[in-house]
Parts: C-alpha cells; sequence; structure tokens
C-alpha cells in the first residue's frame, strides 16, 4: 500500500486525538481535515479560488453522480476530474454507496453489487466493486473508497451482520481490483477501505479487524450519522477507531456539526466530510464560535456586527450580518455564496484549531472549552440527504 | 450643478463618440461606462471584490426595490447604502419610475404622482418626486435619477406627448426638491434628469430641450428597449443626444445588447446599465467576441476551450466550456456564479475599448470591426422584465 502517504505527526499526551500528514500527487494535507463537498465537481456556490482561500487542500466529489451525469466517458475524454474541474488540490472521491442507500429508488442488493435506479432519469445502472474502482481510476481522485453496503439506522443486528460481511466481500473484491488496475494520469491513487456494521459494537470491532486485514492504505467508518443520537455515534467511533491502525489515516464519513467534528478528533479521526456547512448555508444557517444563527431571522436586519467576530473570512471581513439578512430576506443568489464561504471558513478553521492545540498536547482543554462556548446556540440540524 | 462631475476628454475626430471622467465622491468613472445592476443592493450572483477585479467603479441600484424591501427606515439606520453594502465604489440608484411601470400592479398615475401596488406584498405605495428624491437622499447613491413616467412602446403621439410633459412637470419638481435639501453622508449626490417622448422624434427633441432648461447634472434617456425595433432606438438615441449640452454626461437607460452599446456609444452616450449579461448569464448564454453562446448546449460538452479566448476574466482564465457547460446541466449555482461574472468582464472591457478607441480616434473602425465579428453569433435576446 501506499508508502509515505500518512504520516502521523503527533498525538496529543492526554487522549486519543491524533495529528498527521497526507501526502498526495497534488501535495500536502493537514489533519484532522474537513473535506468540502463539491457532489457534482463543484462546491456548490463557492469558486475554487475561495475554497484555496480559505485552506482547503482536499475536497470530496461523489462518484455516484460524476458516474450518471456528465458520465465517465466525458470525463475520460476531458482528462480526469482534476483537468476538467481544473482543481489543483487533492480530491477523494467516495464510492457511491450511500447515495444509491440514500437516492436511488429501486435499490436491490446482489451478492456481486447493487442495481438501481438512477435519482435523475430512472435509467437502470448496476456498481459493482471492480466497476466502482473502475469509474475512480477514471475520475483520477488521489483517494478512492471501496464500495460498500450502507444499512439503515434501525436494521436489526441480524441485517448488519449480513451488511458488514458483505461490505468484507466486496472489500476484498476491491482491493484486488485496484492491485489488477493502475492509475490513468500519472498520480498515484489511494484506495481506503469502509468500516460497516451498524450501532452494534461488537460488529463494528469485528469488521474493522477483518477490513485491517484486507489492507488499506486508510480507513473510513461508514453507516454513522444516518439517524442514530449523537451519543451512540461517539460511541461505535470510539470503538471502532481504537481497532484500526494507528499508522494509517482515520475518515468518519459524512460528519458532521461542529461538536461532532471535536467530538470524533477526540475519539481519534482525521478526516471529515458533510454538506452541513454548504447546505445549512444555502438556509441561512451561519456558524460562529457561540452557536449557530439563523441569520434571515429579524432580530439581525440592523446588526452591524459580522457573523463572526472571530472568523477572517471574506464574508465575514465585508459584510455585516444586516446584510446577510437583507441578502437572505431578498433571495438573492449572494446570499447563499457568503453564506456557504464563510460556514466552510468556519469548518476549516474549527479543524486547524484542533490539529494546533493537538500539537501542543492541550487538544481536551480547547475541546472541552469549544463545545462549552459553541452550545450556547442552537446547534446545526444534519439533515441525512443529498446535498 | 455639481462642478467638477464631469470632465469631456475626448470626442473622436471621426465622429459623435465621447471619452469622459465622472467624478463622484467614491472616485473616478471613466466612460463610456456600463453599470452592473444590483438590484437589490447586490449584483446577482457576483461579489463586490470580484466587480471590483474587472474594474466597476459604478454600479446601479433600485431605489423600487429598497424602498419596499428592506425599506427606507432600515437603510437609513444602517447608515446609508454604501455602508449597508460595504460597496467602495460609486452607486447611481433609479427613480423607481421604470419598475412601477414594469413590476407593480394597478399603477395609477396622477399628477403629481405615481400610486402603487407592490409586485411583493400587494401593499399600495405612492412615489412622488420629492419623496423619490429624499428615498435617494437616504439611500446616498452618488448619481440620483429623477422620477419619471415610462409610457409603453406601442402608445400613440398623444399618450406620448402627455407622458412628456408629467415627466417635465416632475423633473421640475424633482430639481427644486433637491435643491431644498442636502445629502445626509457628507459626500456630494448628482442628479439627473430623464428624456421622454416614445418613439416620436419631435417629442423627443422637445423633451429634451425642456428638460436640459431645467437644467441637471446628467440626462437619461429613458423609455428606450421596451419593445421597439433596434433601429428605432438607435434614432430616437441619435436625436435625443444631439440636443443635450456636450458638457453632461448622458445616460442611455437599460440598454442592451453588445451591439446596442456600441451603437449608442458611437451616438454620443456614455453611460449604459442593462440586466442582459447577468440574467441571460444566468440562463447559460456567455458572451464571446464572435457572438453569444448558449453553453448548455451538447455541443459544449467536451470543448476545452475558455469561453472566450480573448478574455481574461476568472471565469475564462481558470475554466473551460466543458466545465460551464456540465456545470448548467446539474444547475450548479457556480454556474451562475461563473457565467455572471464573465458576461460583466465582457460587457465592461467593451465599454474600456470603445474608450481606448475613441482617444485614438478610431471608434468608427474599431465598432465596425467589433460588429462585424460579433455578428456571427446569435445576438442576446432583450427581456425587458425585473432582474
Amino acid at each position: 500500500m501506499g508508502e509515505g502517504f500518512f504520516e502521523l505527526e503527533h498525538r496529543d499526551r492526554n487522549g486519543r486525538a491524533r495529528a498527521g500528514l497526507l501526502r498526495t500527487g497534488h501535495g500536502i494535507v493537514e489533519t484532522p481535515v474537513f473535506m468540502p463537498v463539491g457532489t457534482q465537481g463543484a462546491v456548490k456556490a463557492v469558486e475554487h479560488r475561495e475554497l484555496d482561500d480559505i485552506g482547503a487542500r482536499l475536497i470530496l466529489a461523489n462518484t455516484y453522480h460524476l458516474a450518471l451525469r456528465p458520465g465517465i466517458q466525458v470525463i475520460r475524454d476531458l482528462g480526469g476530474l482534476h483537468r476538467f474541474m481544473n482543481w489543483q488540490g487533492s480530491i477523494l472521491t467516495d464510492s457511491g454507496g450511500y447515495q444509491v442507500y440514500s437516492l436511488s429508488q429501486l435499490r436491490r442488493i446482489e451478492p456481486d453489487g447493487v442495481v438501481f435506479r438512477s435519482h435523475i432519469d430512472g435509467s437502470i445502472h448496476r456498481f459493482t466493486p471492480s466497476m466502482v474502482i473502475d469509474v475512480q481510476r477514471v475520475l483520477g481522485s488521489d483517494i478512492m473508497m471501496v464500495l460498500d453496503e450502507c444499512p439503515p439506522a434501525d436494521c436489526g443486528e441480524e441485517y448488519a451482520r449480513r451488511s458488514a460481511a458483505l461490505t468484507l466481500r466486496w472489500a476484498r473484491e476491491s482491493r484486488e481490483h485496484a492491485q489488477r488496475t493502475s492509475p490513468l494520469y500519472g498520480h498515484p491513487q489511494f484506495l481506503f477501505g469502509i468500516v460497516q456494521g451498524g450501532v452494534h459494537e461488537h460488529l463494528r470491532v469485528r469488521n474493522a479487524e477483518d477490513i485491517v486485514a484486507v489492507g488499506f492504505d486508510g480507513y473510513a467508518i461508514g453507516g454513522v450519522s444516518v439517524g442514530e443520537p449523537p451519543e451512540v455515534m461517539y460511541r461505535v467511533t470510539e470503538v471502532t477507531a481504537s481497532v484500526l491502525p494507528w499508522n494509517a489515516p482515520r475518515y468518519l464519513m459524512g460528519v458532521g456539526t461542529p461538536r461532532d467534528i471535536v467530538e470524533a478528533i477526540g475519539r481519534g479521526i482525521d478526516m471529515f466530510d458533510c454538506v452541513l456547512p454548504t447546505r445549512n448555508g444555502r438556509n441561512g444557517m451561519v456558524f460562529t464560535r457561540q452557536g449557530p444563527l439563523s441569520i434571515a431571522k429579524e432580530r439581525y436586519q440592523r446588526d452591524h456586527r459580522p457573523v463572526d467576530e472571530a472568523c477572517s473570512c471574506y464574508t465575514c471581513s465585508t459584510f455585516s450580518r444586516a446584510y446577510l439578512c437583507m441578502l437572505f430576506r431578498t433571495r438573492e443568489i449572494l446570499a447563499l455564496q457568503l453564506a456557504s464561504l464563510h460556514n466552510l471558513a468556519f469548518y476549516l478553521r474549527l479543524t486547524r484549531e484542533a490539529r494546533t492545540a493537538i500539537l501542543e498536547d492541550r487538544f481536551d482543554e480547547w475541546s472541552r472549552s469549544f463545545i462549552e462556548q459553541y452550545s450556547g446556540g442552537e446547534d446545526g440540524v444534519y439533515q441525512p440527504a443529498e446535498q
């Protein structure tokens, strides 16, 4: 597997929080890291140069969406996703497993893949572990994910057990197929396994051990934040992370609120992605150290202050809450741009601050102080569906 | 009236095209100039710093919209429009006359003002010439416009005559009220009169003479581009401009396509505004020197080239037609941003190039060459309604 891909720089002396580096063909990514979500090859309402400005070096794109539209043949003709998007940083592509679960109709899980109906045009598609690797080879992402099956939060133990077993089988096939194939564009592609097992701790531990035995460049915890209470998610994260090897990056998929991220970093997680900052931003929720604000509310109509006085992003250094409030009330597109940009800046600053605290062995104190201050406000409500 | 506000730098030796300077409390604006439209205090899908980048020094905002929402009291509390928006450049506010005509329901013209029903919430409002000046004092725009009555393109001569007479009466009241009142924020506010008269050249000439006799800092030609053929608009523009004083700026309201702008500059116009570049941009029409493209068409799906190879804007220097095509087809907000930005950059470059040509006494040659090259493509269709 990828030598020198991940470097564990430091582990906080007082806990499990870690600081590290990811080295890809498109640069170095400091962890813990939050990955802005660029579902269809674009982060919604945010320009590439703005992502650069706020320190985003690694973004996520969705295999499911790109495979359906514009389609693999177009991406291949255009020289891969980096070139198509003209994004200079790193890209992680998910496998589509979660989107098949959450978006498509008529999903049918079979032993060697999943058949589903496109949410766009109703056409029938089939994803297999090998085919999903092939697609990600064409996309040319720096980090590829294996196809997994993501069971619903309320599934019984038997379903979760079978799902974990299928995910393991697919993980093996994915690994083998990745070894049989090569990157197309001259830069390396790393492959992450995904641990499933629902909310059942013993299934998680067992599946994690099995997936680790297959051997990947990094390990993701999937099937979380699908409706279970936060405490259950934290527990599943902690138990699963404890089984994962120290010298590989750990990615908690689709998580979460600022508090979720801080809690998970404290349990040894290195990587995150979530649509929350952009989607909720588009709905007028903006994050501050004192908790999120619903900026379109009348109370902000004459508020001269920036959204977050501690923030140095373009939105906060230029505009008032009053202006944002008016932009949302008059449905200006600029509202979506400024709120999305600020929220991503907030998330990226959060993981940067966590990293600094870890490197100084004071993560525990920092995280307690952050959560205390943040919980003054209403927290963001996570909406687990497509961005 | 404003001493030193307008400086006529040069008149092209071979025609009527002019290059000049506007000096406001917020800087110098080179003419001919195109003003991006920021209807509700924001240019749709474009950030202030992006407007700076592409050389926009003067934008337009709509009195009608801002008076209805957020309302004058809010703007006053926030210290005027410049401070509210945090826009460092100059602002021209229209009077609302055109929006009352095009947007509101139940419009009733009375001798001393217009009564109408808000298009937002159906509430009843009354605009009078004095009140519209008061509103613009609160907005604090650098250039204010008088309230006018904008008749439909197909109105008869008698209607146009009465409308021009009413516009003249209102112009006098506006001028007097502006003299009785003062700017609120320490920078000067210049006032433009508006010439009406429909498509009837003798009415235009008469109205222009009358409006000039009232005396303003600048003169606008209103009631054009409301459905009449381009040739009629060019003729009305030429005839009207010939009556306007050489030492004041001339503004052709709501115009137009790139060709319209070039034609009007050749007839002595200095200032333009239009929603065309932003609105059509949002609908996937992007401008090039060879005419506009409908970028979402399948033929651009694999086109590696930038939208306009002659353009140095962020969109053209970063992204391909293929990427924009995909962004529009997948309905990404980024599509609206990138297309709007490019189109405004195109318009601003157009007026800058015209200015350079005028200063070098080769406007005629430049404009013929531009129109010839540009007419290779389909031209933008102007949609005269609210942005």
